[in-house]
C-alpha cells in the first residue's frame, strides 16, 4: 500500500499543515560551493587547458585538444537524419508550434514625441550570444532543448551555443537531433560547473556568452548562481510540482496519471490534488494504488507521493482557487466545468491547463508554452522562460531645446534637492545660454 | 591639476587596457555576508522582537514596540504639505512623466484559438505585495522613490510597503513626500539586513512581500541576494557610470558637466569620453580642470574621474558606437549631429540620451524613464526597472477533446523517448477512450 497525507481544509491547523507540506528549502552545499568556486576560479585562469583537464576527469571524454570538444554541425545533421520518422515528426511538430506560440511574445521598440518636440521611447534588442547547458545522461531531454533554444531564436540571439557532457564520449541523439532542429549555432561536449565558468569568462575554443539558460545538477546550478552579474542566468529551478483543482467529474484514472507525471521526475517532485468532493478524492486515491504496480517509474513515484503528495478536501471550488493561489504551483490543472471561469480567479502559477481534456504533459512537450516554469512558490513573481528573457530594454531619451528648459528647471530643483550640484548644473547648461562659454 | 587617463584606439593594447579600465568586481565581502546570514537567520526565527533589537542598536531609534516602526499616512501628507511649492511641483511633475511613460509598458494578457478549439495564451498578473527599499542619510533620494514606486504602481501592485531607516528618529521629508505622491500604502522605518529579512519572511507587524526592490548599502545587498527565491528582487547595482560620446561640436563645458554628474555620485562611479576630435578633447580636458574647484562634491568628482574615468581618441564615430557596444554602459550620451542615426548602431546600453540637449540629469528626474538601470556591462543581457519588473505571466492551455489527440500523439512518442511513461499515459489517457474506466 502507499500512504498519501489526506488533508481537509476544514481541519484545525490547516494553513500551518500545508506551509509545512509545501516548505521546500534548496540547501546550499558548502563542499559544492568550494569546489564549484575552485573550478570557475581555474577556467577563468587557465582556460581551455583546465576546461580539457576537467573534462577528461569528471566525463573521462578522451581529446587531444580544447578543438576536439566542439561537435560538427554534420554531427547533428546526422543525429537528425538517424531518427525514426515517428520520432523526427514529433520533435518537428513540437518545434513548430512552440515556435508559433513564442514569436507572439516577441516584443517590440517603441516610442512618442511631445509637442514640444521631445522624444521618449524604448528600444528592444536582442541578446548577442547565449549558451544553453543540457545535462547528460539520464536528465538529457530532447524537450528541454527545444524549450529553451527557441525562444532564444525567436528573440534574434545571434550566436546560441549549446554545452551539454559527453560521459565517455556518449551523445543522446535525439538531444543532437533536437539541437539541428532549433538551429543551435554551435556544440561543445563540456558539462558541469567548467562548463559554466568556460561561457561565463570565454575560453580560447568556447567563447564567452551574455546569458546562461537550462536545467543542471547541484554544481552547475552553483555555478550559475556565482557567475550571475557577469552573465544573465534563468532561474534556478527547484523539484516539478502539480496543483490539481478537479469537481469530482473527470475520470479519476486520468488525474491519478497527472498526479503520477510529475511525480516520476525525482523523489522530490510534489503532486496535490484539490477536490470539494470526498468520494471522488478516495476514487483516485484506490486508482494511484491500482495503477502504480504497473508503472516503469514506480519506485519514483510512490517515493515522491509519499514524501510530498497530498490529497486534500475543499470546502468548494473557491477555496481551491483561493489556496491554489497561496500555493502558487509551477502546474495547476482545472479540471473542471467551465474552467474559463475559474481561471480568472487564479493570480499565481507558472502554466494553467484548463479542462478535462488538456492534461499536463501536453504542456511539456507540444501544446506551444514553455516548460520552463516557476517553481516553489516563485510564481508569485516570476514568469515561464520566453522570448522577453532573451530581449532586453534601452530607454531612449531625445530632448528638444525647448524640452531641455522645462525639464531642466524640475531637474534642477530636484537635483539641488538631493546635494547633487553638477546634476543641476548639467542641466541648467542646456537652457541658461548666458553660462556657457561658447555656443554649442 | 587633476589627473584623468588618456587614451586612443589606435595605441597597441588598447583593448586591454579598455578592458582594465572597465574592470569591477562588486567583492563580496565574508564578514557583511556572516553578518547578514546572523541577521536574516535571527529576523525569521524571532520576528518582531528581533526587528526590534536590530532597529535600536544600529539606527538608535526609540520604539517601545514593533508597531512604533510604522509611519502613519498623516505623517506622509504632513511631509508633502511641509514642502516649498517649488519643491512639490517639481516632484508632482516628476512623478506625472515618469508615471505617463511608465503606462506605456503595461503588458496585456492574449491569447489565440487554433482551428481544433485549442486555445493558447498568456495571463498576465501583477504582483501582491512589493517592498520597496530607500536608504537612510545621505543617498536618501526622493527620486529614487518615484522611480521605484511608480512601475510598481503602474503595474496594479496592490500594496506597496516602503522601508527606510531613521537614524536617530530623523527622516528625510522629501522621501516622504515622494511617498505620498507615489501612493505608497505603508511605511516602516526600519533598515539594514534586518528590514529585508522582515520583508523577505514577514512579522507580526511587517507583512511579507513577494519582490523586493531598490537600493542598499553592502548589507542590503547581501541581504537581498540571499533572500532571493523566497522573494524576488531587482538587480543587484555596481557604482554609476556614464559614456558620452561627442562628435566634438558640443558646447565643452556642457560635456564636462555631464562627466561630472557621474563622478559625484562615488569614488567608484565611471565617467567615459569618446571622441573623434582631439582637440575637442583637450577643451574638454580644460574645461574639467578648470569647473572643478566650483563643484561643491569637488573631493568626490576628483578621486571618481582620477580612479576609473578616461577620454578617449577614437577614429570616427562608427568606431565610437562600436565601443560603446562593448562598454554596454549605464548612460549613454550621444552628443553628436543626426543622433537618430548613430543610435541604431547601439545595441548595449541602460539608457541612451540623444542630442546635445539631453543632460543625463534630466533622465535621472523627470524626463520620464526610470533611472534604475543595469551597471557593470550587465545592459548585454538587462533592462531598465520597469513595470514589467512587477508583472508577471502565466501560460494559458486548454486544448479541446479534438486537439488533444493531436497533442496527446506528439507529446507519447517524445515522452517515451524521454522515458517518462506516466507522461505518456496521461496525454494517451485523452484520446485513446478504451483504456479509461469510465467516461469523463
Amino acid at each position: 500500500m502507499i500512504q498519501i497525507k489526506r488533508l481537509s481544509s476544514t481541519n484545525a491547523g490547516f494553513d500551518e499543515t500545508l506551509a509545512k507540506l509545501l516548505a521546500f528549502e534548496s540547501a546550499q552545499d558548502a563542499k559544492v560551493s568550494a569546489t564549484v568556486s575552485d573550478i570557475l576560479a581555474d577556467i577563468k585562469k587557465r582556460g581551455d587547458e583546465a576546461l580539457l583537464e576537467y573534462t577528461r576527469r569528471f566525463d573521462r571524454l578522451k581529446a587531444a585538444s580544447a578543438l576536439e570538444l566542439e561537435l560538427p554541425q554534420s554531427r547533428l545533421q546526422q543525429a537528425l537524419q538517424s531518427l525514426p520518422a515517428d520520432q523526427r515528426n514529433a520533435l518537428e511538430n513540437a518545434a513548430q508550434r512552440v515556435r508559433a506560440y513564442h514569436q507572439k511574445q516577441l516584443a517590440q521598440s517603441w516610442s512618442y514625441v511631445e509637442p514640444d518636440g521631445t522624444l521618449l521611447g524604448q528600444k528592444v534588442t536582442p541578446l548577442d550570444r547565449v549558451g544553453l547547458y543540457v545535462p547528460g545522461g539520464k536528465a538529457s531531454y530532447p524537450s528541454s532543448v527545444l524549450m529553451n533554444a527557441i525562444p532564444a531564436k525567436a528573440a534574434g540571439v545571434s550566436e546560441l551555443i549549446m554545452v551539454t557532457p559527453a560521459s565517455n564520449g556518449e551523445t543522446n541523439d535525439l538531444v543532437l537531433a533536437a539541437a539541428a532542429i532549433c538551429e543551435v549555432d554551435r556544440v561543445f561536449t563540456i558539462g558541469g560547473a567548467q562548463a559554466v565558468g568556460a561561457l561565463a569568462y570565454g575560453t580560447q575554443a568556447v567563447p564567452q556568452v551574455d546569458k546562461i539558460v537550462g536545467p543542471g545538477n547541484a554544481y552547475v546550478a552553483a555555478a550559475k548562481r556565482s557567475v550571475f552579474g557577469i552573465v544573465g542566468i534563468d532561474m534556478l529551478a527547484g523539484p516539478s510540482e502539480i496543483l490539481v483543482i478537479c469537481d469530482g467529474r473527470t475520470n479519476p484514472d486520468w488525474i491519478a496519471m497527472d498526479l503520477f507525471s510529475q511525480a516520476e521526475h525525482d523523489e522530490m517532485a510534489q503532486a496535490i490534488l484539490l477536490s470539494p468532493d470526498a468520494r471522488f478524492i478516495e476514487e483516485v486515491a484506490a486508482s494511484i494504488a491500482r495503477q502504480l504496480e504497473a508503472m516503469p517509474r514506480k519506485a519514483v513515484i510512490r517515493a515522491s507521493l509519499e514524501n510530498r503528495a497530498a490529497l486534500i478536501q475543499v470546502r468548494d471550488l473557491d477555496e481551491a482557487c483561493a489556496i491554489a493561489n497561496r500555493i502558487a504551483p509551477e502546474h495547476l490543472e482545472l479540471s473542471v466545468e467551465q474552467p474559463e471561469k475559474w481561471v480568472e480567479k487564479i493570480r499565481h502559477a507558472g502554466a494553467i491547463f484548463l479542462g478535462r481534456y488538456t492534461s499536463e504533459a501536453l504542456g511539456d512537450y507540444c501544446a506551444g508554452p514553455n516548460h520552463v516554469l516557476p517553481t516553489s512558490r516563485t510564481a508569485r513573481f516570476s514568469s515561464p522562460l520566453g522570448v522577453y528573457d532573451f530581449q532586453k530594454r534601452s530607454s531612449i531619451i531625445q530632448v528638444s531645446e525647448q524640452g531641455s528648459a522645462k525639464l531642466g528647471e524640475i531637474a534642477s530643483i530636484l537635483a539641488h534637492g538631493e546635494g547633487l550640484q553638477a546634476h543641476a548644473m548639467s542641466a541648467e547648461y542646456r537652457y541658461k545660454k548666458t553660462i556657457t562659454s561658447s555656443d554649442a
